[in-house]
């Protein structure tokens, strides 16, 4: 049996997707890098960049080499696992990292050459930093789903057997590669996060409240490595956690899918396939928004606002009007309820990035109220910060628990007792939330870009109107990443739902059951998944545990690398007093040697809590264990991530609102208690609260990965 | 059919105590009072507290006039409802508020009198304010113990039909008991804490860190609301929140006793008693325990601790050996795997005590930790007290699921299946951990007796030794408040559970089924009660976002009133300088007012939203949706929970570990940055965190109670 025609859409606009990456990444190169200086800086910066990711490598490199072996061993000495897994895993993380390192070249490349093309116009520099960033998006999304359509392919050819393809099998064996996504994306997230978070705070608090100089000053020895975070960290470890999400999506509903329609084989691989048609779509939508990013020579700052939700609003739309001919042209039964999922995801996505916005902006009353607690101290500063971070969960929840409920719903054909088919629809959602990725990652990709570029501009002494072009492309960045975590966080909420749903059909007994519903029935029954089971509430409480403690240890790690960058930039300029006067230059790779040796160091044991907890878990309570474990961590650490998100957003802008001249402005009390709210919200909203998401796909993963394992031996 | 005997005990014992919180009471009022100013400083805070707590009741009368009314609706109208639920609910929070009243009535001439007996020996200190904290301990489960009785003497005479009592529709009726003790203590807790706090973090940030005065300074206008405070909230709120989980736990028990031997009338009532009567034993053994608190006259601060902790270990290890006789005596089956049960909860509560010791005292690296940070500022000061507060959570989270999975196993007879049996196990893990909170209460309520001595000792000018004597015995308090609150948090923990099993037993249809884990299973099927059910899913986010939004609520509610109270304290020193000059009195009076008001102003809301989820979720999504809920505020809650008590109770310890003169002592940069961690632990401790248990089972409490109608009426 061969594939679905449409099926070709995937690859092929994976294709498209890296040839405009290529392009873009040319297009670039071509552009002046500016004067000597300009270039020297970003020498600095896009070595150091080099030089973690190598070093970052090696350690998921040899995570990698461990956990393949144990997975060899689980699948051709025990056979408790599927033997593909091995294989498919390492090439999810191969991805990944190319993703990673693509993404990264080209950032690095880029910040020069924004300061160079923001000293000409603003519009200028918003296409250079855009367009760089557009690489990094292109490349999630069509090394994903090139990758995924590959496999696919090679997995129907092999396991067909009188020409019906084994379906259940060929997407269980698909997961593995959403694993090895995972686990390279938890180190892109941790590691990255822990970098630039301890590279700022300890920049920061020796620089800006002991010395009393300005950001991104070249005297400041911790200045290089606090840019290099900025691009290891939000370029490198949030394409990594996007790339980890979109293929997730894809692979999770895709598993769903071919349960739900089990009961007809051909329509099973038309479900399977129709996440990857979607997203395929979405991709050749995303390119087409990228070109529409386009601004008046002299636009404000509004314009260019407008020139970015155009191009996102394209893609949103377009998926919305394409899904139709695709979901009918697949002829899936109950076409409309799968559609309205799609919309569902997409709406929720947007409403859940608005209301981050609202949160986290200086133009509306929370982060104003957060300003203002800053001229009683930084403790109430701190308290309001986190009063309303907390309080601002409520409408993520609400975008999430209505995605559910509706795409339940609708892909269920109205009937709650069709779990497969309400299954289904949830990973709908997600995959239409994440469809247009491409686009939406380029927006978020392109705000550390044009950080950086501010950074080269100031440490290369630009004029003061090119620092304040970037200033505004860097503030409207901050604007747009905020909605990208919206849809990080709320694609992340309802994938984990999918993925646990896939967990299930991963039990190696699947092919006894003809019909889903009554294989889900059978398993809640069987391994007593219901609320009063001991098991289910252990697993509920330690998965609840999990996410706070991965965000206490990822905390404390930026805390600790913190301390040590602090001590060496004191240590520089007690030695060297030339330093602070601008005449010597200070040894900037010291301090992003210690950034990346905190990264190193800090990130192993959270990553290692991570995989060893669903299958300790799992061990001792079996299934009902690990799917309480599971459920725990996703509705503990959704609302966490989405507090810990918001409260760092809000500091951030408070302290920049202040900075602008309002109560007191720069250098009043109530700036350096603001500046305080800012350096605790830091790990907040760039290490603790993004690595949650992965923590709770990675644990299913694992689980989903292990469940033949856990399966057969268990305590309790 | 008459009550078993041994029954009687539970009466008799609650009366018993009532007797020596009597005795305690007049014992302490022969006391002498001290100097003339003493007097007058003792005043001015027990008239603040007495018109707190007349404002308070007000209001809370109110809210139950409110929901009475609607209770007797439901029950008499739409006969929805159990038609005791109306009455039994008021005398639940009546009672709780009689035990607040004599307990602060108690502890407000109980300060100057501590004062003046540590100006004679510390002994005769720890003495007085022990004494009178006993008060509020015996008054607590006295008065709990001895309504409950009441009820269930009269319950049984009226409702059983041929001389067979019905026991489901007694112990059902009984739980609006809890849900008046739960919905007083919701007031109590949130409202004081959010009175204490707001007065001490305002009294700090213009007295302490602007002014430049020590604590307790008669000239900050702040200082006697913040005395007011302590009693408001850590001797009435701590009071009332005890209150409710003693009685939850033990009516829970009761409830699932009375289920779990459906199948036999006769050990029916016996197991459905077993809980009143182990409580009553634990009662005895606390007045026991009060009486071996005595330590010699020159006695040093180690000694006093272990007076302190051999009346509680006397108690505990009474309640391990005399239960035995009790569940022997009620002739329970499997009496060895209830008593198991009972001694794994006394050990989890000890357990997770001393690890909140380990977490929050300076005698250990975590606390020490954090004062190092304190070194490089507010930031990380607060970075680390919040990163080691989650990660301090695994040992609570770890205890608990031990009890759960070993009490739950012992009390089934080790068959996993008989969930009636293992819950009712649980319950009482909860009911042994509390047994003997008469004497743990007393050591909880002294500390913040022996903090207004010192208060009234600084204010009344007494010799600087007097103060020093009163913090010792301040800082033992610390450390007997910090094992307290472990066993408030562990058996919030484990009621909650056997609550939501009473849940599903107040289920009208229970009659029809003559073994309770038939009804069970019936009910988990009919109800899908699964994980995989969309109704189960939203539950749990919105349960998860329940914790964190009343959180978010109570954090800037203390933030508000805190603000309001730095401008009413500048306002004074502004107006009239003679004050900080000690020549003219500030006006106490005014402050007083701005907490009450604020406590009273914000304390709606939440208590509001604690009411409404739980009805709005039933009338949405049914039962599934309620008890995924449940499950989720208690999964979060509790980590949350215990996260927030562990970060403030350190940052506390912190501060103070510098005070002592260590990173610089009092005054230094380090000094100044402790300040700030402690201000912002402030709500953490003592508004927020506390609060979370009471929202559990409030939550938990009003399900029961509106079961009916959610069963009737649902959407989805």
């Amino acid at each position: 049996m061969t594939t679905p025609t449409l099926f070709w859409i995937a690859p092929g606009a994976a294709l498209v997707s890296l040839a405009f990456a290529y392009l873009f990444f040319r297009q670039l190169q071509t552009k002046s890098e500016g004067t000597e200086r300009m270039r020297e800086i970003a020498g600095y910066v896009s070595e150091g960049a080099r030089a973690y990711l190598k070093q970052q490598y090696k350690i998921v490199a040899f995570a990698f080499i461990i956990l393949t072996a144990l997975f060899a061993f689980l699948a051709y000495q025990l056979h408790a696992q599927n033997p593909w897994t091995p294989v498919i895993f390492v090439s999810g993380g191969l991805f990944s990292g190319l993703a990673g390192y693509f993404g990264m070249k080209t950032a690095t490349a880029a910040a020069s050459r924004t300061a160079q093309a923001a000293s000409e116009s603003l519009n200028n520099g918003l296409r250079i930093a855009f367009r760089s960033g557009a690489v990094m998006g292109l490349s999630v999304v069509g090394l994903g789903l090139l990758a995924i359509s590959i496999w696919f392919v090679i997995l129907v050819q092999l396991h067909s057997p009188s020409g019906k393809p084994n379906m259940p099998f060929i997407t269980t064996a698909l997961l593995a590669f959403g694993m090895g996504a995972s686990l390279q994306a938890l180190f892109a997230r941790v590691g990255g996060g822990i970098y630039t978070k301890a590279a700022d705070v300890g920049a920061d608090l020796v620089g800006k409240v002991e010395a009393g100089i300005p950001e991104d000053d070249p005297r400041n020895p911790a200045t290089i490595a606090d840019n290099v975070g900025d691009f290891v960290g939000d370029v490198a470890g949030m394409g990594a956690d996007l790339y980890e999400s979109y293929c997730g999506s894809i692979l999770a509903t895709a598993a769903l899918g071919a349960a739900a329609f089990a009961y007809d084989p051909s329509l099973q691989i038309q479900a399977a396939v129709a996440p990857m048609v979607v997203a395929g779509i979405g991709i050749v939508l995303s390119v087409i928004g990228i070109y529409l990013v386009q601004a008046k020579k002299d636009a404000s700052q509004k314009s260019l606002l407008h020139a970015l939700d155009r191009g996102v609003n394209f893609a949103a739309i377009g998926i919305a009007v394409l899904s139709i001919p695709v979901i009918f042209g697949l002829g899936l039964p109950n076409g409309w309820g799968i559609w309205t999922a799609i919309v569902i995801g997409l709406i929720a996505g947007i409403a859940i990035g608005k209301a981050t916005e609202y949160y986290t902006s200086s133009d509306y009353g929370p982060t104003l109220s957060i300003s203002e607690n800053a001229e009683t101290g930084p403790a109430t500063v701190i308290i309001a910060g986190l009063g309303t971070g907390m309080i601002s969960t409520y409408i993520a929840v609400f975008a999430v628990c209505i995605s559910i409920i509706f795409s339940y719903s609708a892909a269920s054909g109205f009937d709650l007792a069709n779990m497969a088919g309400g299954l289904y629809g949830i990973g709908f959602a997600a995959v239409g939330m994440l469809s247009t990725l491409g686009v939406t990652l380029a927006t978020d990709a392109y705000g550390p870009i044009a950080d950086n570029a501010g950074g080269n501009a100031e440490m290369s002494g630009l004029p003061s109107e090119v620092r304040q072009r970037t200033d505004a492309l860097d503030s409207l960045g901050n604007t747009t990443a905020a909605i990208g975590k919206g849809f990080a966080i709320g694609s992340a909420a309802l994938t984990a739902m999918a993925l646990m749903a896939s967990y299930v059909f991963a039990d190696p007994n699947i092919d006894s059951y003809k019909n889903a519903n009554e294989l889900l029935l059978n398993y809640i029954n069987t391994h007593e998944l219901h609320l009063l089971n001991p098991r289910i509430l252990i697993g509920l409480f330690i998965g609840s545990l999990m996410a706070f403690l991965f965000c206490g240890l990822t905390m404390n790690a930026v805390g600790r690398t913190a301390k040590d960058m602090v001590e060496e930039v004191r240590r520089q300029f007690a030695k060297d007093d030339k330093i602070l006067k601008g005449e010597s230059t200070p040894d900037y790779a010291s301090c992003v040697s210690i950034s990346t040796q905190g990264a190193q160091r800090e990130m192993l044991t959270p990553a290692l809590i991570a995989i060893a907890a669903p299958v300790c878990i799992g061990l001792l309570f079996g299934p009902a264990g690990v799917i309480g474990l599971l459920v725990g961590g996703l509705a503990t650490g959704f609302v966490l991530a989405v507090f810990m998100a918001n409260s760092g957003g809000s500091w951030d802008n408070a302290k920049k609102f202040i900075e602008e001249g309002n109560h007191g402005g720069k250098g009043s009390a109530a700036h350096k208690a603001a500046v305080i709210g800012d350096t605790v919200g830091d790990p907040f909203k760039d290490t603790s609260g993004p690595s949650l998401n992965i923590l709770i796909k990675l644990m299913t993963m694992v689980s989903i990965v292990t469940a033949g394992l856990t399966l057969s031996y268990s305590l309790f």
